[in-house]
């Protein structure tokens, strides 16, 4: 048999190609990568980012809701939120309903690092997408959104 | 101030959802949770068996030029080489023209097998976004495609 010997670029993935699945996870490896190179010198991750938003958005979150609200599994959570309040940009306190719960609220410095990340992460967004028109990038967050049927 | 003390599901996160990445994420997020409880039985995770399905059709693929095709960093390769190997399902061998390199097939026991998830997880994947018509899973395909850049 002649084996087809052949480099990284050139393999044959024409079977995965047709598969919804992987082509949503190179999708997520390309913007993950493009985030890094974008946000990297905030030391910033895309679950950070995210996180942060959404306890910005959503005042006095306990970690549980957060966790739900992200599809993470409360273990991660953890990690998560700990580097974001060593850095000093989320604070916890218990939640005066339920002593066992905590809540989380941004920080000065968390609202302000925000502003300008959020922008820089928009303006990323725009341009890791660049290969579509606008009307696709909107179709395209539109599938997606009925896709994982979030939101 | 009164403070939105949300639960989980309904947190405002209206700033994410216009962002590509966000929403790639969350489907990846949702379709490798489809992938596992369509192939958890098999203890396959999808990048396995994207591997899989690489080695089976690129006979004497390299390892390297298999992490540069999925876009795996090489340490993190090693690792889901070693699981597909322990079960028998692929076999390395040092490569004649470059003995520093290891090339790799599919054994008769990984054919077996690939034929049968190469069945699955079409099924599954189709499954997963039953949300989508026919035409709008092709054009989702499409989109990620451009967006990714690769095939």
């Amino acid at each position: 048999m002649a084996a087809a010997r052949v480099s990284g670029k050139a393999l044959d993935h024409a079977v995965l190609c047709g598969l919804v699945g992987y082509n949503v996870r190179r999708a997520e490896l390309y913007m993950r990568q493009e985030f890094e190179r974008n946000l990297g010198a905030r030391r910033f991750r895309p679950g950070e980012f995210s996180a942060l938003v959404l306890i910005a958005a959503n005042p006095q979150v306990t970690q549980s809701g957060l966790a739900h609200a992200m599809g993470i599994r409360p273990p991660n959570m953890v990690g998560l939120i700990g580097r974001l309040e060593r850095r000093k940009l989320v604070r916890r306190a218990a939640d005066p309903r339920d002593r066992r719960n905590q809540t989380l609220d941004t920080t000065a410095k968390g609202e302000s690092l925000l502003r300008e990340a959020r922008r820089q992460v928009a303006a990323g967004d725009r341009r890791a997408a660049r290969a579509l028109s606008r009307d696709e990038r909107a179709q395209l967050i539109s599938l997606l959104r009925r896709l994982h049927g979030i939101g």
